[in-house]
């Protein structure tokens, strides 16, 4: 049987890691803003959570609700007064976005120093660079802490990312053809041909296509470590809620195959949210630094 | 017998195709400012032929030779000063910089509206984001544009990139992985193991190396394309330079089994200057929107 990655455990050791580091450090604590345009039901959920761990650790967070009808102005303002506000150390815009509102744009008006979310070309282009003061997106950010701390070896092996999406596939990649991480990198999208061959080969696949039961036993090498990316809900008639969260990984078929593998819910997800908090101390003690 | 794709004459097409353009367009023209720090050979050639280039194009090219023993803030203040004179659409570095200098910060501190060799952060970020104002860094984009006019198919091609440098690996990756180019693309290195296999599986593989006969003849697919980025001199007694050029790529015994192969030299190396002229008459059009 594989070892299963219980990203809520490692999620867990980063915020008392957080938590020590903070501990030590006197006058205000790090504070991240928020900000959640209209009521999106995930982003309500993601958005309060964020809160909750971040209160955990020692972290203010500042809450900023738009309504659905927000103009791109009247973002850029709020977003603009955050950037000068010297109490702010992070910054974040829960996406998705309304479909009026340019969410590529938005990103990018976050300012780089407290854009924690990763997702501004200021951070896209410093990691490229590996510029350790980048910020890096937090899901990718948070696949990598899992590689690690599960121990799963990286150096020269085939690492194999299916999705080539900004918010996860692109900088996953550039991570992971890192110097000191060293995978071989493959990314594979929609349009790839022979998709399931190419995922047969690797030792570290790694799903994101927001799509369910993408990854089937027959696409996974015997000892690989599978990482599961994606959320989505189905219909699930025995849920109060009417619905189940599954992976995009037929985990149930692929699981025993495995060397290592992230269950959903409880893999990348809880990551994702250690990741942001990590970012936004890091902006903490870089100011601290400049100070 | 493979087709030579001959990079000294898509070069003259782009050439003559940016001429045409700034035919068309009255008062001052396009000028790129080159900067060159010491006497490296290499260097002195480069910077020469981009000139002459230049001239024949219709764009003004400023020379800046800056001594060896420049320091780095004697530098800092040439590149602000070519920053903010409107005369200027374009600013080039040449590469190599002497080692007591940082080519990284000096590549950042280009503003990203002329930093037509796209190494800077800024321009580097907008190409993961597939911003159409990007300028892509010149090699990778010459590459581009040589696979594209070959008529190479790429769309779910396999695509193995052999380097994972900033300035040829990393954003030729994300070139190919984009839409509309749609590549499955691996990225190897130093550190990959069974790279032999992995090339042999490439439908499209390029090779940045830098070292001499990297590519041989069992590392190739039959009907591959195969793009040779490395420019290497080795000894040469029957040469009056005492040397001669060859790539990464072992071309005597590689080229039969190819659909198409690019020579050295004669492949990339003229396309990298083609790329220069075109970033800068991009640069300057963009302007010219603005007012």
């Amino acid at each position: 049987m594989p070892n299963l990655i219980d990203g809520n455990k490692i999620s867990e050791e980063i915020h008392a890691e957080l938590s020590e580091k903070l501990a030590n450090i006197s006058g205000r604590k790090p504070c991240v803003a928020l900000i959640r345009v209209g009521d999106d039901p995930a982003s309500v959920s993601y958005v309060a959570k964020k809160s909750k761990v971040a209160a955990k650790i020692g972290i203010e967070s500042r809450l900023n609700i738009l309504p659905e009808t927000t103009t791109q102005s009247e973002l850029d303002a709020l977003i603009d007064k955050l950037n000068s506000d010297d109490g702010v150390d992070a910054i974040l815009v829960q996406a998705p976005l309304p479909k009026h509102l340019n969410e590529q744009a938005t990103f990018n008006r976050v300012a780089a120093s407290k854009d924690v979310d990763g997702f501004s070309f200021s951070n896209l282009g410093k990691l490229c660079q590996e510029n350790k003061t980048a910020f890096v997106a937090c899901t990718p950010a948070g696949i990598i802490e899992l590689i690690k701390r599960s121990g799963v070896e990286t150096k020269g092996k085939k690492a194999v990312v299916i999705g080539r999406s900004l918010i996860v596939g692109k900088p996953l990649a550039l991570l992971l053809m890192q110097k000191g991480i060293d995978a071989t990198v493959t990314v594979c999208h929609s349009k790839s041909e022979n998709l399931k061959e190419i995922c047969k080969e690797a030792d570290i696949l790694i799903a994101a296509v927001g799509r369910p039961l993408t990854v089937t036993e027959d696409m996974v090498k015997e000892g690989a470590c599978v990482i599961d990316v994606g959320i989505n809900r189905i219909p699930c008639a025995e849920k109060k809620s009417g619905y189940r969260l599954v992976g995009d990984v037929d985990f149930e078929n692929v699981a025993s195959k495995c060397s290592f593998i992230t269950p959903v819910p409880g893999g990348v997800g809880p990551m994702t949210v250690a990741m942001l908090m990590s970012n936004t101390v890091k902006s903490f003690l870089l100011k601290q630094d400049k100070h």
